[in-house]
């Protein structure tokens, strides 16, 4: 199997409601990650998009982001893992790489959430004949799990605080961000509240996003790009789709399995990883995450918040751009931000958000109620 | 790249509605490609399904079928190309493989359209900003490829009936065939224009269905079945999304250039194909690939029609079990039911519907107006 590179990102800023059309903002970035790799033509295109089924009426998207893009004739498939989406489409144009049938593939992410009601469509991704005629939507479940660890392990109610407000202060200076001001822990723990115990400023934004990059074999990444970053692991996990179906809620073991997987691809320790891009959609799953990957023993991940350990100086900082928080999540587009976030950590090109030191970077992504979760980890 | 064969497959007859539910079809189909391949375990699940989000409010269905079919902790992911989605999965299960990141993958497809309004939603495969508001669907876009045909080829009102017809005879005795009644050419041109020039009997019914196909690396795979098929060539190719758009409609160009791809790719020539499952979805589409395929010059496609060339002893069989008009279209299966098709085919047990000596069968689906068009080529 060959060794597969990034040689090159694009990205959009994040938008309450963009000017452009979902086809605009997917051919804009594959734009951008084409000419930042200097490359005008790719061999295939793997597109995520999770809603624009219902709210732009639109399938077919991958091919119409293709001729939108100028690529005619290109190789053109969606991908789809829910939420994961943006890290499915990796996960496809790793493949295609990796396998030799293309030598340069795009992975492009969109998603125009301004368009439509994104909270019924969004709920399509739990069992639509067990758990959505029951009321049951993302913001539920995901009450349902804080409501659970709180109890579970006697967290005050203020002990996810910090996640939002780290992100907030992280993503002032990343100029994709949607969210430029930061939050105070009071400003969160006063928010209103939306499903008890979650509160608004514990969940990510309904926005507008793009954004894509571009993979090539490693061996011939440096004539593309003089800072390639390599793609480590790919790592594709499943669970019970039901949260109530599982033993242990609390453990995602799908999220555990993934990282795990990809620690041993990526012939690499946890120890070894320098920052965490999280699937805060919220912050209750990031917690989670970093108990599931193994940053945190079970029912302590909060204290890594609590303790800043999770900011730009700390052990294992996390949302290192804004995250999903404050960055902002249009759903398709996440994980590819998050790759061109990491590529831009560990190229030393963070700015502002540089972690020091950074040569590895994960990120994991999580579709539904953590039925699907995939983990990415790049290095340099 | 790791060569790839198909080393089991599973169907389910297809139905105008069927007892069980989506999740249900796709697990019972996994399960049967899974006991013929002989294996209790796959690395990798790729599924195709069209229409869930609409009909049954269900996204994220990979890893649902996934659960149901006892694959608990599997790779799944969802792939798509409109009405080629089917293809997709067969494409990414291929460089899943092919790559080396699975021994085992397997691509199952779905549908379950007796459960909503169908038409509509597939009409997202069309422009939602171009195409759909002038009241554009898939038939009516079809509708105006038969008419330009006609016209300026001078072809009779019924040049092109002897595609159903055929399509019908075939799927009499195939098991899963939605349809066991033959038609006749009156009854055909007869039959009740839906959107002139097309007529009922030259459109492929709504109905469920699923089928699904295990791969493995060829090398492994008399191991597992001792009658492997080896996919010889896989390809995608996009063209301008709107027919409206292309230089000349009747030019399928992703279907030209995809085709020649794949024999490319399969180092062979086009006369050395024995079978070919076209997507006749439209009779209309059969007749326009067998010339971008190269089977026909221009505007001589119905001829092999006519001509009984397309029969099981013509010169190239096509829908030799049913084809998409009486085997049926349940959208994101019907490649799937393809792939079965041609490995039943190519390893001798199509009963009354063998095809003399096939050893190497081309099928290619078509997504929306032929944005996409994927081709794969099988061999033994």
């Amino acid at each position: 199997m060959r060794s597969v590179s990034v040689v090159g990102i694009g990205q959009l800023p994040v938008e309450k409601a963009s000017a452009l059309s979902l086809r605009q903002l997917g051919a804009e970035v594959v734009r951008r990650a084409m000419e930042d790799a200097g490359v005008d033509r790719v061999d295939a295109l793997f597109a995520s998009n999770m809603l624009a089924d219902e709210l732009q009426g639109q399938k077919h998207i991958a091919s119409l982001i293709a001729e939108e893009a100028n690529l005619l004739g290109v190789e053109a498939l969606q991908v789809r893992a829910a939420m994961a989406g943006g890290a499915a489409a990796i996960r496809v144009a790793f493949l295609s790489v990796a396998s030799g049938e293309s030598n340069l593939a795009i992975a492009v992410g969109v998603e125009k959430m301004s368009e439509g009601a994104a909270t019924p469509a969004l709920s399509k991704a739990l069992d639509a004949a067990r758990d959505v005629p029951d009321g049951a939507t993302m913001i539920s479940k995901n009450a349902e799990l804080k409501r659970m660890y709180l109890d579970r392990y006697n967290v005050p109610e203020d002990g996810l605080v910090n996640f939002p407000v780290v992100a907030h202060d992280n993503a002032r200076s990343n100029p994709f961000a949607l969210y430029k001001k930061t939050i105070s822990q009071s400003e969160v723990q006063s928010s209103r509240v939306i499903h008890a115990p979650l509160r608004l400023f514990e969940c990510s934004p309904i926005c507008d996003g793009a954004a894509a990059v571009v993979l090539a074999p490693s061996e011939q990444s440096r004539a593309l790009n003089p800072e390639p970053v390599q793609l480590l692991a790919s790592s594709v996990v499943t669970d019970r789709f039901r949260i109530d179906d599982r033993e242990d809620p609390l453990q995602l073991e799908a999220a555990h399995r993934s990282s795990h997987d990809a620690y041993r691809k990526a012939n690499i320790n946890r120890e070894d990883i320098h920052l965490f891009e999280v699937h805060d959609a919220f912050s209750i799953m990031a917690c989670l995450q970093l108990e599931a990957a193994g940053f945190a023993e079970p029912g302590q991940g909060w204290r890594l918040a609590v303790d800043d350990e999770i900011r730009l100086q700390g052990k294992i900082p996390i949302t290192t751009m804004g995250g999903l928080k404050a960055r902002g999540h249009p759903i398709g587009a996440t994980g590819l931000y998050q790759v061109c976030e990491i590529v831009l950590q560990l190229t030393g090109h963070a700015g502002k958000n540089q972690v020091r030191n950074a040569e590895i970077g994960m990120m994991q992504s999580v579709g539904g109620a953590a039925s699907t979760v995939l983990t990415h980890i790049f290095g340099v």
